[in-house]
């Protein structure tokens, strides 16, 4: 449904974007369905935010009118906390503002990017380097801060083998970032469906969480698996795939709590941990970490009047590997 | 019940130990009591062993006749899987050989401490410094170890606030040996009833976990929480406790899987992990600690006729902190 929605006045230390690409995340149709609680509607979803800059504040120094620019998960952060203040407001102790849905400081809902325009204080906007494409950039802001984040905070390089678990719009990611950063990739997926995919994607082994065999093959094996799946997983059965000192980390999470065996837990001093996105700071790194080493996304680029049958296919696994929204459909 | 045990002949590499005290660890009771499975009687349980050595077999060369000697719960290792060859033998992917109820590697059951003398390999005995008591040292074996290990690895020190959940065996040689290393300790207990205690070993800080108002006052504070307690706990509730990037650590477990909301990891990127015991490096490094530090658990001392009794009031938590069966009342 298209509709207009207001964006605040400039103020001195925001920029107005002009979208050109909107990514589609799992996570805007968990919202406009209501998964995840009530909605505030009417509501504009979108956090994966690609376009050029067209007016700053007068006290802009970040960016300027020309610049390109990206929008993530957060708007915002109270700056003040333990965690702003040491660079990590994405876990902002009095929550960060998320793009879509948010309270802002002003006390307005928040609204996402599969819209023309933005305005978004400028220590939220990242520059996108200008070897990636725009389309392909889009993703990065959720899906590959998502994945970047866990992989360089737990390590991942030379020697260090990684598991990554689901082969969607964020597997497809963590797989392209982890073989990047030198690690050994083993995707671990539901079957063997996508396994041309993985393995050109970085993986160098890919198995079949259907098969239990698998489980049995790769017991003690990794030092991190990235979790990006958002059903169930089986705690023993995956827990038991790490090796010392090993730790699972979920980037997806079920509503419901996952039951832990705990002595899986004690077996090579195992560790289950999640992770939130990355920081403003990091995802510019994840950035020009991706421009350099010419990582990106695969995309499908979409008009606006498409969105609902891509959802459909969102749900239905039916994406190779995320849906991008040319935002010049809606002008 | 008293019986006679056979130990094996001294090989090369073994000593003789003649053991002085053996504490009374939670794990002897659920073992005899048949609740972790099917128990190989005749059993003699006791994995907290210190005695004097009386012989040595002809190849041994870290340890001597007369030496003042301990074992803990472990008495071999496969010694040739990747956690065995770093140094790791805790986690042997092949199952450390347990100091009693284990299979060693030649086929016989182990039997543990509740004895007059024991026949170790040599690279699975400690030295106990001369500084420590006897009947002190034994739950060091046990107890000491498993939260040493986790403090230690886990980084407790100067600038780091330390939860212990649990002021039992584990509990409180954990809060002495945090408070040593320098990190500002907490007790998280059911109530107040052993807060002299608590603030006695060295914690600046005691709550009670029957409060709804502690899981207020303490969220986002911790770096580390060590877990003693063996009955489910709330894990939303305790992980809410940590502040970015901060881990709770099981060193006891219940037998059925904790439910784990992951929302709650991905707030401030917490961790849940388990540690199991620690290496005999470790244990050694540990007691050289408590030794220099002054170091040592609570202890009741009691004749062998009293086990049943100790017994009941270990399930009863009527101890302060350990009882250790002085094994001269054996002989």
């Amino acid at each position: 449904m298209r509709t207009t929605i207001e964006r605040r006045d400039l103020g001195p230390r925001d920029v107005l974007i002009e979208i050109r690409y909107a990514g589609i995340c799992h996570s805007d149709i968990h919202t406009v369905r209501g998964d995840w609680g009530s909605v505030p509607y009417p509501l504009t979803v979108g956090h994966e935010i690609v376009g050029r800059i067209t007016e700053v504040g007068a006290d802009v120094t970040r960016h300027a009118v020309g610049d390109r620019a990206g929008v993530g998960c957060m708007v915002n952060s109270c700056r003040e906390c333990e965690n702003c203040r040491t660079g990590n407001e994405q876990y902002c102790l009095k929550g960060n503002t998320q793009t879509y849905a948010g309270v802002d400081r002003d006390g307005t809902v928040t609204q996402g990017g599969y819209s023309t325009h933005v305005v978004v204080d400028e220590d939220f906007v990242l520059r996108v380097p200008e070897s990636i494409p725009y389309e392909a950039a889009a993703p990065m802001l959720c899906a590959g801060i998502t994945t970047y984040s866990p992989l360089a905070h737990w390590n991942a390089g030379p020697g260090k083998k990684v598991a990554v678990v689901g082969l969607g719009g964020l597997g497809h990611m963590a797989v392209k970032i982890a073989a990047a950063m030198g690690a050994e990739v083993t995707v671990l997926s539901q079957t063997l469906g996508k396994k041309d995919d993985g393995l050109r994607f970085g993986a160098e082994h890919y198995y079949a969480t259907k098969d239990p065999a698998t489980f049995e093959a790769l017991k003690n094996s990794f030092d991190l698996i990235i979790n990006t799946v958002s059903a169930p997983i089986d705690m023993a059965s995956y827990l038991g795939l790490l090796r010392l000192d090993g730790t699972l980390v979920s980037v997806g999470a079920p509503p419901e709590p996952l039951p832990v065996p705990v002595f899986a837990l004690f077996g090579n001093r195992r560790s289950f941990a999640g992770s939130s996105i990355g920081s403003i700071a990091e995802t510019q790194e994840m950035l020009d970490f991706c421009a350099e080493r010419g990582i990106a996304p695969e995309v499908e680029v979409i008009g606006a009047e498409a969105v609902n049958d891509a959802y459909e296919r969102v749900l239905a696994s039916d994406v190779r590997y995320r849906f991008v929204i040319d935002i010049d459909t809606l002008r």
